[in-house]
């Protein structure tokens, strides 16, 4: 159980796996780069994790991604690509200190970095058609988290390994 | 104390006020509509609200609001319109199974309305230069919420009665 829970705390966040896995750095996720003006994509969802990632998480999509998710008709197609996004989970001051206890959560500073998946059903068809990667500081953060994410993202394999609904 | 928090509830959520208020009624909202196209407009913050209102929420920004937020200039010029969407706050129900516990949260249904706020600083010289709407199904919930959204907005004035810093 302990290992199960590392593995989906590991998807979710995609988190750099822990030693042992070094193959891993040899993914054939060369060449993955933070998307320009991902900040300026439309919302697929928001989400909140609790525990020790605790963060508020915005996931959003370019346009082929946008497009699959709001109709709904899976597989995303090649091209498709969700960056998710998250922030320190902060009580709004101003309602914490009128109600005596916190009442509103917002996004503070960014934190658990940014994570991209990309179809590429060729390149990447050993993971469902999809390459993960995460960027700390605009930096990836090694390979490696192509087997994490995947790892992870795998328990929603039959939503194409994509965790959020489009939030209508 | 229990009214404070009333109104501060009232203002998050811009609930219809109680009765005794039917004055509000005449403010001058009228023809306030929800914008066409809000849905795509770009991430301001992302939020989550505890008690009564539990929900996630997503702050949007016509391209005017997302300027301004973005290079954190205030006051919003005329113009400027956000739109706050939220959603019931769900457990992803494979996260919950496998961690025995809630861990990761979702945006589900639709809740707690749509919220509109719009700068005019004319039209709504009387609030701050805001006009304040709430939508229930795409349907005004009434032009009370005026009057109760700006008592709440008013206590972050500093921030030009706009709760959400850009989320960067």
């Amino acid at each position: 159980m302990p290992f199960t829970v590392a593995v989906l705390v590991g998807g979710i966040a995609c988190m750099a796996p822990a030693t042992g896995q070094a193959d891993d750095d040899s993914a054939p996720i060369s060449g993955l780069k933070l998307p320009s003006g991902y900040r300026d994509w439309r919302v697929i969802s928001v989400a909140h994790e609790e525990g020790k990632l605790n963060d508020l998480r915005a996931i959003l999509g370019n346009d082929i991604a946008i497009a699959t998710s709001r109709e709904g008709k899976l597989p995303y197609p090649d091209g498709a690509i969700i960056v998710r996004l998250a922030w320190s989970y902060d009580p709004l001051e101003e309602s914490a200190q009128a109600f005596g206890h916190p009442q509103s959560y917002v996004a503070g500073r960014p934190k658990n970095g940014v994570q991209v998946m990309v179809k590429d059903s060729s390149r990447y068809a050993a993971s469902g058609g999809w390459g993960f990667a995460q960027f700390d500081d605009g930096e990836p953060v090694g390979e490696a988290v192509q087997s994490t994410c995947f790892a992870c993202h795998s328990i929603v394999k039959a939503r194409d390994f994509v965790f959020n609904h489009y939030a209508r």
